[in-house]
């Protein structure tokens, strides 16, 4: 009985996913879906990742949260256009969230859209907004054990951004082994170390990134 | 409907939560529900409190992951009983979870049951699994806006572990505000700073953890 619940909910995102994408693609605009766990930097990354793009591309955002709009006043300070969704209780973004706020969005004065989900390194993995890519954000302060513990996440995304190697020399998280973890589950997966604080990495990030778009 | 789905969900789930609340109480065992997000340090945390409680109370450990027994195996390798729940892709434990593995653990030896639930700050709260009181262990490098973003985990623990003091000096934390946010949420929760990479801190939290029991 639970399953066949989870699998309708399953089912129904995803038909709004594919509406969404269709808009998306109808505008022309890329959308990549930003996720990690809490306090993985994934706002400060989107700060950093704006500031680099901006001279080149015109970006939105929507700001996935359970409460507040303390991220999307962060990235309206930018100059960009953000809409903040407020979920509520729920742990993550899904379909049809994205759909009721698209009308708020210059959707096709923008080349990219980054939808930035709630912290949490299960939940947001499992559910398609319409997005051309899903990427996640990992905290070294996090350890090294995370890709063999949340594989889904690390499965589902083009790219892992690990992030706040400026703490590496203050821990013992083995960065070989979170490489070849996350490598294993996808071998795919392309992977850049960034700090946003010190802006080490930041521009291989961004160029790869607006690479993405043409 | 979508609300109606779940609320069945977590009213079937407080009925087993009761019948778990029940088995604890007979068997005298104090049941902790240890949350936390991803990399907060949650079983790092449980390795020092055994070490330090260990020569006082009987501890037993339920450990939840979505996959792996990595957990389970760091804990047993300090002598206590320890069962691994892989929830499969569930983001939270359940009361249903719990109790189709209280047989494996010897209840009635027991002076205390720490449950290690699934890193996430989201959901762990809402699913009541039977405990006598939930607490969250938080990284010091998640940030100082987690009070505020993820505000239930907060109201519903009775302590709040702030982890990897160590780091403090290396990153820009505001712990003034980590404590003024949680206090706000929840007047009577009990703040502890530790760093179970030096050991600070540990020897507090366990003494008021043990004091619980008695």
């Amino acid at each position: 009985m639970k399953v066949k619940v989870v699998t309708r909910i399953l089912e129904a995102n995803d038909r709004i996913a594919e509406e969404n994408r269709k808009k998306f693609s109808d505008a022309g605009v890329f959308v990549m879906n930003l996720m990690g766990a809490p306090g993985a930097g994934k706002t400060t990354l989107l700060e950093r990742t704006i500031q680099a793009l901006k001279p080149r591309m015109k970006i939105g955002v929507i700001e996935g949260d359970i409460v507040g709009s303390d991220d999307a006043e962060r990235i309206s300070a930018l100059g960009v256009p953000v809409v903040q969704i407020n979920t509520g209780g729920a742990c993550h973004l899904d379909a049809n969230m994205i759909s009721e706020v698209l009308d708020e969005l210059p959707l096709r004065d923008l080349d990219m859209l980054i939808i930035e989900n709630v912290g949490n390194l299960v939940c947001p993995a499992e559910f398609r907004v319409g997005e051309d890519m899903k990427m996640m954000v990992l905290s070294v302060a996090e350890g090294h054990d995370k890709p063999l513990k949340y594989p889904l996440m690390f499965r589902e995304s083009s790219a892992l951004v690990l992030n706040k190697i400026d703490l590496l020399p203050y821990m013992n998280t083995d960065m070989h082994k979170v490489r070849n973890d996350s490598l294993a589950l996808n071998p795919k997966l392309n992977i850049f170390e960034v700090s946003c604080t010190s802006g080490a990495g930041i521009d291989a990030w961004a160029t790869w990134l607006s690479g993405l778009r043409s």
